[in-house]
């Protein structure tokens, strides 16, 4: 990149466009390139790498602030949200895709159901670099200022150095006034699971329904996990591959007999 | 197992308990071991590894046919069915899962969009052996007779060998006559994408809408892939993982100087 040129940004989030965490983002962003905002016109949690195939996708242009950034409000899901801006928005494609910033933690196993971290996959698919961020704060009210300093580096760093191909990044951010944060830390994504528990009720009309809930469970003991960064007052970054293939179970199946 | 045990069999899909791809499934399962059907009251293709936490779940007990199978139909997503049936339905955690048939293929970089992967990973990550199955036709009439063989072999290997730890199946039949199919491969992911092309359109009240179409590009040409597999007449079954760390990348990020 010429050092003259300003790298057009794509910015997106799964918490709808108006989430205190994309508006930290886009002020971040705004100083280190040119923003294009595509982001959901409502929440979208938990979406995972869901596409909207079977219905309509809407998506207009709006203003929201008076910051430097071009915005699109779209019907989608985050990944929708991505693919419209790449294919429909935007004039070339972009040299950087942020995510975020989530309210709330995407580490570990959560990488898989976010719809966060479904826009930067969706993003690296297309060849573009990109990154999730998400704050271990559920609050609508999160401080998002706290790591704005280690955003900005793990963005510029980004941007100077590129990503291993097939790769996107995973940044969790603990909850912590930025004094206390300890610094960045690379790691594995914790073998941990949530351990379900249904919330059984009644409706008015006497049918039952349930409410999906659950305790996060984490038997991982090892200090190279997000979840050990993140209970040590390290921001987590995992490098996530979408290439899903388990190569090295290939050997084994191999050795089954499938084929008479 | 003991031998005079039937394996408790878990079946879902994606495409909706009534889908012809499930009631195929279903018998074949019937053959095999206790059947107990979790699957979603209308078609939920494309819903990735969605779940749904901002709204309520309906779970009820429904009879289709006159198969051995208990049936139950649910509000949700494919990964909420599973969720529920280990949770709430079943009292003890099956021996296996299986999901689909699909209509349509899951092969390459469709796993990461398709309902019907995200309920064998959601085992998966539950600890439960599981499989997607898969077939390359859309239409609702496709006939999932020709390689009833196959997936019963293919099940019943995976019920006597067991899987690799954090290992899901995902194969994909060929819309070929049983005597074309020449036989089962084991394969990696293609590195293949969706060239999306939107459909612009206008609404009965001016507003622009899109509809997502696609055209999926296969640069891939290894033949130790999945799409290589199923262009000569194979089944393709690719070992997934959910342990989404780019292990191989770990390495050149801590070379970087995220931290000063």
């Amino acid at each position: 990149m010429k050092e003259q040129e300003r790298p057009l940004i794509l910015v997106t989030n799964d918490d709808g466009i108006t989430a205190p965490g994309i508006r930290k983002l886009i002020e971040i962003m705004n100083t280190l390139g040119d923003v294009v905002v595509v982001a959901p016109d409502s929440p979208q949690s938990g979406m995972g790498h869901a596409v909207t195939i079977n219905s309509t996708l809407y998506c207009s242009p709006l203003t929201i602030d008076d910051g430097m950034q071009i915005e699109y409000s779209c019907s989608g899901t985050p990944a929708d949200c991505v693919k419209l801006a790449v294919n429909e928005i935007l004039n070339r494609k972009p040299d950087l895709c942020v995510s975020g910033i989530n309210h709330g933690s995407n580490s570990s196993i959560n990488v898989i159901y976010s719809g966060t971290m479904s826009a930067a996959v969706e993003a690296g698919i297309e060849g573009i670099p990109a990154i999730g961020f998400s704050l271990l704060d559920y609050n609508w009210e999160a401080d998002f200022s706290q790591a704005e300093a280690h955003i900005k580096r793990i963005v510029q760093t980004v941007l100077e150095e590129g990503l291993p191909s097939d790769v996107v990044l995973n940044v969790n951010i603990p909850k912590l006034k930025k004094e206390k944060i300890k610094g960045i830390k690379v790691c594995r994504q914790a073998k941990a699971y949530w351990k379900e528990e249904f919330d059984k009720r009644t409706n008015p009309q006497g049918r039952n329904y349930y409410w999906l809930t659950g305790k996060f469970v984490n038997e991982d003991k090892g200090h190279d996990t997000d979840e050990w960064a993140l209970a040590n007052d390290y921001i987590s970054v995992v490098p996530v591959q979408f290439d899903l293939t388990a190569h090295h179970a290939i050997q084994r199946l191999n050795t089954w007999n499938l084929n008479d």
